[in-house]
């Protein structure tokens, strides 16, 4: 039995709770918030945990074995590190911190530790992102030419980070899942529309060193929600619609070769295939339960999850390459000098 | 009654003779095309029409007042610039040339011998943009935020030209009738996943001077076709849906505002609208149609078309300054050090 | 304070327990079901409710004022006749009882002992059925032609009561609160493909005094889920759709009129209006709390509500005759002479 | 080389010229039509055809081998018998006749003649239904439980024929060619709105002896044009949307079953099977010439074609006796009664 203490139960902690709470293994020990309101609350859905105001003492109870990290961004690094120190292995809600340094030292913290550090990027243990990950090792898209993200809708419009650390964060990971490729330059541009809140509408072009390209379109000012990626693939492409209640993944056996041989370049023609679509179906299984036990498995093992924090690493520096970028106007910057540097 | 002549039966060409040849006040003179099969189908459809493979001929021949241009980029200034010098109007298919510099020379050229000089930008002749011009016109909208549009399909690639100056132009002629503000730069990034085509995905952000953005997103290798353009405005949003039979446009009476005042800083709260949903029954007229009689109109009061040289130029310095940008990952252009260099 | 006991905790109870339980001026003072297993979450959610497996020893709890009936159809006139008879008022779970004259029989019971009786006919309480109400309200679409529903889906399969008292009873009620005329006759059509399961697929057409027309169309074996009605009107017409999360609603300025006199047979046409679309933003209040509120405000002030035992009776009413139809292969059941014969 | 005669050039019969025009071993020798702007326009698309205002003299044209009647439904009859007389093959416009008995007399006319008699059921030709035919015809379907199709549009509205004998018609030789076991009877019930016209709403159940039924929602006056059937089988489940543009067929692995044996009757459960979904490749073939060349070929074989002149019959009954069961409120009409009397 692993018992798990919660640090803040605002939007996105009751969420933690329940899937912890209810997954074989797991006990929800403690529950720390400093808002009262937030307490009662938790009091109310989980009698049999301990409540504190103080996320310190939580952290620092001997009955507590590992952490789960629900606060905003900004307060993610100490808390983790704190955690880590105290001999806690640690779920730190998405992103891992506010800058790639700070990711850094966490992840050197861990490994001095041997305690498991992972990230909450829920988005990677859906049916859905599951699905095409298993398409894709399976060979069945081909090579991968490009990952084609919409992710719009009206609201929420947040106070501390901009568009692209909400929402561009889930594609970044869903990215560290399914491409191969490294990563190699990024460029973006955003715009905020309503003064003195931060960009709410953002476009990302990642390059990678294989000549695969990714693009996201975040935005929280759309007249409708729409979450819809497009993978194209040599052999085939896909379709990721999040807002279709079922056949949330299509499956297209289309695309387009070059005919004839390239010294017969004037010659040359492209012929399109048209074959069929197949919507697999998905598993049903909550993701989070899916991560909980991911995060049980690995602190009783001793593995790396899936969303360790080196993948949570990369997020968290494409997330600051791309806002550096958009103070420039889609200025490129090199993603490779910045991991040689460091 | 206006006297046409028509160089290229290819692809587009019949659309024109046909849209011409069906328009109060106007004839179809003569076609040119050097291919013996276009020449045969023209005769078909346009039994009245006098038939060459030269099409200097024809834009020699007295009889001939106008001529239409339908014939591949590459060789659009030379053959208008030709018209031009013999005296007829001109109206050429989008993109106007394949440079900036030989675009302003066509509309040096119309200047100084006072004739019509139009693109065929049809797009901006359709009822679906007719309404959205109006909508933003009355000021329902409110100031235009953002054009965000998404134009993929799989197919057709083209040869001689890549994706930008194929799907892109779309776009940029249906902002030059829709944004009122400046564009000041514009950053690109594009790929190529068949060798030895052009490249066949890319992404564009505008930026203008007011803070507005846009934002394209062209590819000929999609698994489905999407033609959807959102627009947000301070007052409004619209959603264009090319694809639909009908309900193309539908405007949304949504947004967000900031309350409180900004020396009110950390209390400041973001409230949004989530109003009706109007999609208001457009014009079925044939855009074509109303561009034959734009064109018509404009050589009979020496107006300037809605799309004349002037925005054809417009369209062609994005376009270009885009394929530079993808050139170099999105690395900015100064649209206004372009022009003021010019 | 109202004080209310609930009749079973199974599928349907906790909704009303939370809606009652969230509504100021009601209280959910006990809780009963035979289950034990249901009492323990009842207890998990309702700390402050008073349990108990026997439903009788509810009713006549002395704190008990009025009584929730949400078990299965066939006890519904029993236990709804025993908490009348006790001196509470009911809600009992769609349809009110499993015969006309059952349902006759609870109309008297509580007519005479001052009572109010109410059926959970959820769906007359959404903001989109209200939405649509009042459109009709105003006259906005004119006398209504038809309504159209097509419900269905895949699952589930029900024991006691076939796709009819399952599905059609949800149509029954909207059209109660919709259409005006008065129904005359109704013709059905059923099949059952699980052997030993009820029929699991029905077509309903019903005729109205006015010459308007409903069909309902209910099916448990779809390949996809559909929630959609179509509303013909003499001067709109409307689409009610309520899978979409947003634009439940559609308005259609859309039509056909004779042109002509009457005289004139032989040269009759029929003209087209294709006007716009609008979707009116919906309430997004819950139902259950709306109808809640609904109850209580009658009990308080002796008020019929919206769905009262009248409109239930008549919804029993179609039921039955849908059934008895379908026993004949459409043979249609004239609705008038059952009544006056009642 | 089959010389046809073309009798109609209004709105259908422009396309039958067209296909078969294009058709190898077809040649369109004669348009007949009374109308001069109809020959008018005959003369422009077709040539080399030879034009005349006289049905009659085309039909007995010693150079016409076959006639292909385009006319009004209440010409059916005395064209097809005049040019089966003459010895021409006939391909007559859907549906075939006006009362069965006049079908059943072109058939026994051209039965005794040994002519192709073939009616113009396009739909049966399309490449959705040839894809949903292969899949029933393989087993991968499974029993047809039943057919259920949803086509409704706003106009045209028809002055000679009602609505089930406009669009009621499609679906009736789609279901001849799709579903195996024998219609046995017919319930229907329509209305009409607009006060002079033909009934413009209808909705049709037809009994099969197997136990599985269709079902057909018919209107001319609805807001939205929907053009979808429902089929469903014992192992997949089909939806055939005709107004998607691609993916207009679309196989789902979903249905549901009986658990236990049947003597365990109150502990039976239902289980639901949630498989994958398929849109197959469909031939992109146009209908029309696919259907010319089954004419051709079976003039030139003697074979039946797949629309012969006894599924059009059959057609015929199902329209009629639909037609009679909506004087009657959807009194059902015995079909099997109907063909041993005849």
């Amino acid at each position: 039995m692993i018992r798990f203490g919660l640090a803040g139960y605002g939007y996105w902690g009751p969420n933690l709770a329940r899937a912890f709470g209810g997954t074989a293994g797991a006990r929800i020990e403690m529950i720390a918030d400093m808002s009262p309101p937030a307490l009662q609350r938790a009091a109310q859905n989980h009698p049999s945990a301990r409540l504190t105001p103080s996320i310190e003492e939580m952290i620092l109870d001997p009955a507590v074995d590992a952490v789960l990290i629900a606060t905003p961004v900004s307060t993610h690094f100490d808390l983790a590190m704190a955690a880590l120190r105290a001999g806690k292995h640690v779920l730190v809600e998405k992103p891992m911190a506010d800058t790639p340094e700070r990711a850094r030292l966490l992840i050197e913290e861990a490994a001095r530790r041997k305690l498991i550090l992972m990230v909450d990027h829920t988005f990677v243990y859906t049916g859905a992102v599951q699905a095409i990950a298993g398409l894709i090792d399976t060979g069945e898209i081909g090579d991968i030419y490009y990952y084609d993200s919409t992710r719009v809708n009206l609201g929420l419009f947040q106070r501390d980070v901009n568009v692209i650390w909400d929402l561009a964060v889930h594609d970044f990971a869903i990215m560290e899942r399914l491409l191969k490729s490294k990563p190699v330059a990024i460029s973006a541009s955003s715009a905020g529309f309503l003064r003195g809140s931060p960009e709410n509408m953002a476009h990302l072009s990642v390059f990678y060193d294989n000549g695969a390209m990714a693009h996201l379109n975040v935005n929280w000012l759309a007249p409708v929600k729409i979450r819809q990626v497009m993978i194209g693939g040599s052999r085939k492409m896909v379709i990721y619609d999040d807002m279709q209640t079922s056949e949330k993944v299509k499956i297209y056996d289309r695309g387009a070769e070059k005919d004839g041989t390239e010294a017969d370049i004037y010659q040359h023609m492209v012929s399109y295939r048209l074959g069929d679509m197949r919507a697999p179906a998905t598993s049903p299984k909550e993701a989070l339960v899916t991560e909980a036990e991911e995060f049980i498995r690995c602190i009783q093992t001793g593995d790396q999850p899936l969303t360790d924090g080196a993948s949570g690493l990369r997020v968290v520096e494409m997330l600051d390459a791309a806002t550096r970028s958009c103070r420039m106007r889609g200025f490129p910057i090199d993603l490779l000098t910045l991991k040689e540097a460091s």
